[in-house]
């Protein structure tokens, strides 16, 4: 039996009519380095019928895809409603990708229209010769003179190419879903991985950003948005503002805790989200430069695991409170959100606040073991988190990586446990996790415990095949300067903290543990140094 | 290009296991007169389950209609949850409807079963032997035995028939756009029509209930859910708390003021939901008995207009903010709510308030002159409200009343205005609104002013056939016993309160207006006494 309801398609062309409608005046900072230049949604619903007035001219129609090169401000915003409202694909191009991983994505997606970032147009220009399907340069901040195009690439200004035309856009209908916005996840292995948002995903993910069971952005609301346009869409905030009308503040190239201090004591902004590194360097700057922060009403911390004494100093010294969350570029973001339970008080509703939190409704989860079988939600055992949901990915573009997904479910690579009631605490990734003997063992809680030993600065812990148990972990262990410590000692001292099973039997010692670009434990470099036969190991 | 995003269907089923899941402890109370008797999610969750097993049994298959004919209380929610989340097709019957209507409904829909309130049954059985499709009644509260049921009927005890059965089910996979739920309209005129919601229609209206700029439902709400479950759904709020896990209380028959008194000191519930009848019998009971009603955050008023003088008295005398929304049958039916914008303060955000309210995303809206044009949104022209969305109906079950469609709109008869940034005020139903050269004049408007006069009663005003205007108002005054007034007096006090253009010439005295059954001006009837020449009209 059909319902009786409209077939009504949720579009991001709704959405931009919405927000410029309802909340024209809701505003939109950009930081300049000294002050704001400020415009107001009704103003960026003009500019961007402009916008897609140039880009049709342009030659952009149905679907093709629009790359952004760019930092938060104004006319990213203006890029990030105006190309999908228009029936094409907005494509944010993360500009800490490798030189050829940007050259990668922007072929692999077939960008035809790139909007660049004035200020960051050398290392754009760079790659471009390379990129082959690119015929378009539109360059922000008056920068496009200083851009020696490649032939068959035509370079704009984007204020130029803008001024004079109609500011009212016949915005198409469009299925929910397309194509709305595709972002590339930047994997430690192999290609990055194309994820391609739909017009219907985006739309419910807005309204899941503004529900109370999340971050309950509201039109009084002013939100400073640090977590790039171009990762994970920005955890979809500016969708989510124009859904209800939150002006926001976008600090542009402007990131360092300095420059982010002057931002909160000009704009005063109500809500804020970043990663945890830009928190934990502000906290730092503000412990040395006291300053009120207490009108941000809240902030969302994701992208990693938030430190507990960081959520305290926050709101213990600072009165505010900081909110945790989990997702990945993959789910939208949006995954889980750390709001305790109804009933939970003080110390017990800090516990559940430093977990990863607990799913919306539109995101169902479940633990998967090597066997393939669902573990209980006991709070207690582990297993590797799968997700389902309409904001969740189903297949990367292309089909490429079709292990990442097991019956129409996603494998995050996280593992983790869930208690009772549906909070879940990330433990390790998968591909470290020490599988022994059918239980897993968490990479990431044993070099917690090894480097809480005195002598210890460093410590990484990887799976070393075992004929009985599969795996066993081994210990590479960088021992503080000045300091001494023998692997005896360090067994000693995990037996009290550790179960017995997992004890590791493999220790080694050494000068430094290999890091990525990015500072995190290079396991990969670590498993190959012992495959190798390069680590001098004592066992027990 | 398609998106890579799942195709995860919306659907109750997912709702059902995540309330029960992640808000096992959120609690149900329904008021039993003295005293609440109390369940959990939980509890319901597995009571879902035993129902759903045992109207598997009575032959509930693929999308059959089970009907409800019940207060609001734990078991019509049990029924909300199981009949939708099993794929059959919920269908409240509004224990309101004149008794041909009944059975027109329950015919029309062919429902197969209904479950029946026990002390709601002798008023459902004298119409069962009518009903052609029934062949079981499930009698709640333990009164099955009081039923003498026509042959091919079989009468059961829902405890009974509930009792032992397995408390987990095998919920189905479901089509979005499968019909969940339908409800009948009762219009003035002609038979009742269907309206039928989807699955993904309740689940978007439910997600917007908890938004920020809606209703703003959390788990650490006790929300008070006074609007009956048999009409309008009860306003989305039990698919809504299950969502995000907000605990209820039901009143079960208890709707007089003085046990909703008793309810609210009872269980201090922190959110409520009613018509503004209900709020103004509750004013003059606390007026008369004081009582402190201040654990009550919020409470919305909807299914028509809020008297701002009751808005003001709950918000200054009991310090209750009093939430305006419009909606209808037809739209789910959160169509409107009327949160001031930020910038407005004091008077001006009570004006906002006073209004229908503003549109969330999903709604959208215009305004419809005679000719089928759009009239601007200057917060003074007036039209036709019509409204489109995925929670808006398209059509009405079997293709009934397709003039209430324009183009893919619904048109809600209801005329009114918008202010630019989107609040709507309702003047008038469009079919009694009167149609003078071009202009609309609103009848609800004339009739207020009139009844300003302190000689007048009552004042009903209809528009009647005019050679020159097409139409012009007639209006029909009852005097205030003891009281004498004249057409040209009443004509003189109007002058300095309407457009000139809108004066009335046509003026008549009645002993009564004649009304409907539920009490409001019955102008068919009115129209149909000028019609046939029986009033005594004074002509200007």
């Amino acid at each position: 039996m059909l319902s009786t309801m409209q077939d009504d398609q949720l579009s991001l062309a709704h959405l931009l009519r919405h927000g410029v409608r309802m909340h024209g005046d809701s505003e939109v900072a950009t930081w300049t380095g000294s002050g704001s230049r400020k415009t107001t949604f009704d103003r960026i619903g003009r500019r961007s019928a402009q916008l897609a007035h140039a880009l049709r001219e342009l030659g952009v129609t149905a679907d093709q895809r629009v790359g952004t090169f760019m930092w938060n401000n104004a006319e990213h915003l203006e890029c990030y409603l105006t190309i999908p409202a228009m029936g094409a694909v907005l494509h944010t191009l993360n500009i800490r990708l490798f030189p050829e991983q940007l050259v990668f994505v922007v072929n692999d997606a077939q960008d035809h229209v790139v909007v660049v970032d004035g200020s960051l147009l050398p290392l754009f220009a760079r790659q471009l010769p390379e990129m082959t399907t690119v015929r378009h340069v539109i360059v922000t901040g008056g920068a496009a003179g200083a851009l020696d195009a490649p032939s068959g690439v035509t370079v704009h200004s984007y204020d130029e190419l803008l001024d004079g035309r109609p500011e009212t856009f016949e915005w198409p209908e469009i299925e929910e879903r397309s194509a709305a916005a595709m972002c590339y996840t930047s994997g430690t292995t192999g290609d990055p991985k194309g994820v391609v948002y739909s017009h219907r995903s985006i739309w419910l993910h807005s309204m899941q950003v503004c529900m109370t069971d999340s971050m309950r952005l509201t039109d009084a609301d002013k939100a400073l948005v640090i977590v790039p346009m171009f990762h994970a869409m920005s955890w979809g905030m500016p969708y989510a503002a124009f859904m209800v009308g939150t002006s926001m503040v976008l600090p542009d190239r402007f990131l360092q805790p300095g420059p982010i201090a002057e931002i909160l004591a000009e704009e005063k902004p109500t809500f804020a989200g970043a990663v945890p590194t830009i928190w934990q360097g502000l906290l730092q700057h503000l412990d040395a430069n006291p300053q009120d922060i207490s009108h941000l009403r809240e902030v969302v911390v994701g992208g990693s695991a938030a430190p507990p004494a960081m959520m305290h100093a926050f709101e213990e010294r600072y009165d505010v409170p900081v909110l945790h969350a989990w997702g990945m570029t993959e789910t939208s973001p949006l995954g889980s959100v750390a709001r305790p339970p109804k009933a939970a008080k003080g110390e017990e509703a800090w516990r559940y606040r430093y977990t990863q939190g607990r799913f919306p409704a539109s995101v169902r989860a479940r633990l998967i073991d090597d066997n393939g079988d669902e573990v209980p939600w006991d709070g207690e055992s582990v297993g590797e988190l799968e997700v389902k949901g309409p904001w969740i990915t189903g297949s990367y573009y292309g089909g490429a990586d079709p292990d990442k997904f097991h019956d129409g479910w996603l494998r995050t690579g996280d593992v983790g446990k869930i208690t009772p009631n549906g909070y879940l605490t990330l433990t390790d990734r998968a591909k470290d996790v020490i599988k022994s003997g059918g239980e897993w063992i968490s990479s990431v809680d044993l070099e917690n415990a090894v480097m809480a030993h005195p002598a210890v600065a460093e410590a990484a812990v990887i799976g070393v095949p075992d004929e009985k148990w599969d795996e066993r972990p081994l210990v590479a262990v960088v021992v503080r300067e000045g300091e001494q410590v023998t692997a005896e000692e360090l067994r000693t001292f995990l037996a009290d903290k550790v179960a017995k099973w997992q004890l590791p039997e493999h220790w080694t010692f050494v000068d430094e543990v290999p890091k990525t670009s990015v500072g995190k434990f290079d396991k990969k470099r670590l498993r190959a140094a012992h495959a190798e036969g390069k680590l001098d190991i004592a066992h027990f």
